[in-house]
């Protein structure tokens, strides 16, 4: 299937983004965190969706509310960029559009990130904001957590762990191109290789260290969680492309939660990159996927 | 007078861009455009706005909606950045802001940038806009354009390029730390060079030499408002902080306009640092400088 032409500005710019790494080898952290922001860029306003910046449990947010939309429902957004990278501000547009699909409000938390703050801060804080989304009346049920890449691996871990510790659990978890791997050992990391134009095994690599350091497991089922067991695990929606080298993160999760009861939804969209539905209100591509999370969401 | 704890961040983003610049000489234009694009940072979402990703004349731009606001009245928006770095993303919010303190909405404009589009590619992008809205039906006094730092001066340079075409002026005119003086003969640029935590005659010479290239000319009135004759201009408000370098680009325009007859207000606030309005949401410094300009605007 051929892709839309639209949809080449994701690779374009995760190319650039690669080519500037691959040229610049002392870009510090601080400069990797201004360019990931970019990943902002492909994603179009979403029209008619106010915002709001307010911290929920000490962890700075956007608030994203589309005119409209049920705010008795919320979405816990977790941004990607291997919990180094990336923000609220990056995802805020991506946000904004699934929130507008699921008729529901969201909120992009800025939580802690390595190598400053290595695992277990991400899952402290998402988890932290849970609780208080509880204690502020959102309903269990009425909270779906979501993220993408590293952000999709903390919106599942963020209901694991919160299943340990016998809270209520959400009603639906969304995963765009989750990372879960953490021993890279997947084979599209390998398969994909070429056609991925911006997630290596090396990339990996370098987020896996700041975000476990040397001792860290990567193992555990809240860093790793194709290693978590999914009973009683919400349902789950898992979207992601077929050129990813992350690809098969998001299949093996697909049977690993499959296998455990969990009602699982799993798409696969030809030719697409890592986390294609930042080509919101501009690719087709994404437009239909958000507009499938919705129909899913809803239960049409 | 002692600066709000808030209004430091500021003053913190700006240092840690110097020093970045500093120590990484190789930073292409590519890398400094991401961390140009941290200038939204210390902007809190302005609350009740919603946004638009629509090109006007060709241009791209966010188009910024307050709830409520009159539709029929336009702030053309142009940032700040050398001409060669931030965007309409950078300035989304602060726009957003002013648009609100106005009761109008916002249009935020992608101007081609330098060093591949050098002058007069910003003006001629701007005043296409310009003539644009007034195609879709804008009055003229209705659009008010503003703009801070490089986008300052262009606020300016749109009007005076459309007076000279025999357009109709807008109604007003906003300048946020306008940087005007292409020659860098200003004394600000040495008297305040310790406070001023980004802005040096360095940095300006290398925008100025990417905006105008070797052999444009530094006294043109369209590049260099400073040289402008400001009869029959529109009226217009210069806002600057007291510790810039820039300082006396808004002191001498407010001087130049007003002895052409101009009805001119200008705010100097004490220990701000360049384009404090970035501050909206965070700093009262940025806050109550908004809010005098909505009453002037509405000439309560």
């Amino acid at each position: 299937m051929k892709t839309s032409p639209e949809a080449d500005f994701l690779r374009v710019l995760y190319q650039s983004w690669s080519d500037r790494m691959t040229a610049n080898p002392t870009l510090t952290i601080a400069d990797l965190r201004s360019l990931f922001d970019e990943w902002h860029q492909p994603t179009l306003e979403p029209e008619g969706v106010t915002y709001q910046s307010k911290a929920v449990a000490g962890v700075e947010a956007i608030w994203a509310s589309p005119v409209g939309a049920d705010a008795s429902k919320v979405i816990l957004y977790t941004h990607g960029g291997g919990f180094a990278v990336g923000s609220a501000a990056s995802h805020r547009k991506l946000a904004g559009h699934l929130a507008k699909h699921l008729g529901v409000i969201a909120v992009v938390i800025d939580y802690r990130r390595a190598p400053e703050h290595p695992f277990p801060a991400q899952i402290e804080d998402s988890t932290a904001v849970y609780r208080e989304l509880l204690a502020l009346g959102f309903k269990a049920q009425d909270i779906t957590t979501c993220g993408d890449s590293a952000g999709g691996n903390l919106a599942i871990a963020t209901v694991l762990k919160v299943r340990d510790d016998g809270v209520a659990l959400p009603g639906a978890v969304i995963a765009f191109s989750p990372w879960l791997d953490m021993e890279h050992v997947g084979t599209t990391l390998e398969t994909n290789h070429t056609s991925d134009a911006l997630v290596s095994k090396t990339l990996l690599e370098g987020m896996s260290g700041m975000f476990l350091g040397e001792n860290g497991s990567r193992t555990n089922p809240l860093a790793n969680p194709l290693k978590a067991n999914y009973k009683g695990f919400p349902r789950l929606y898992i979207a992601a492309g077929s050129v990813e080298t992350l690809l098969d993160n998001a299949t093996d999760l697909a049977g690993i939660a499959s296998d455990a009861g969990v009602n699982v939804t799993l798409s696969v969209v030809d030719g697409m990159q890592h986390v294609f539905p930042f080509l919101a209100g501009r690719a087709i591509e994404a437009d239909e996927e958000l507009r499938r999370i919705g129909k899913w969401f809803k239960g049409d």
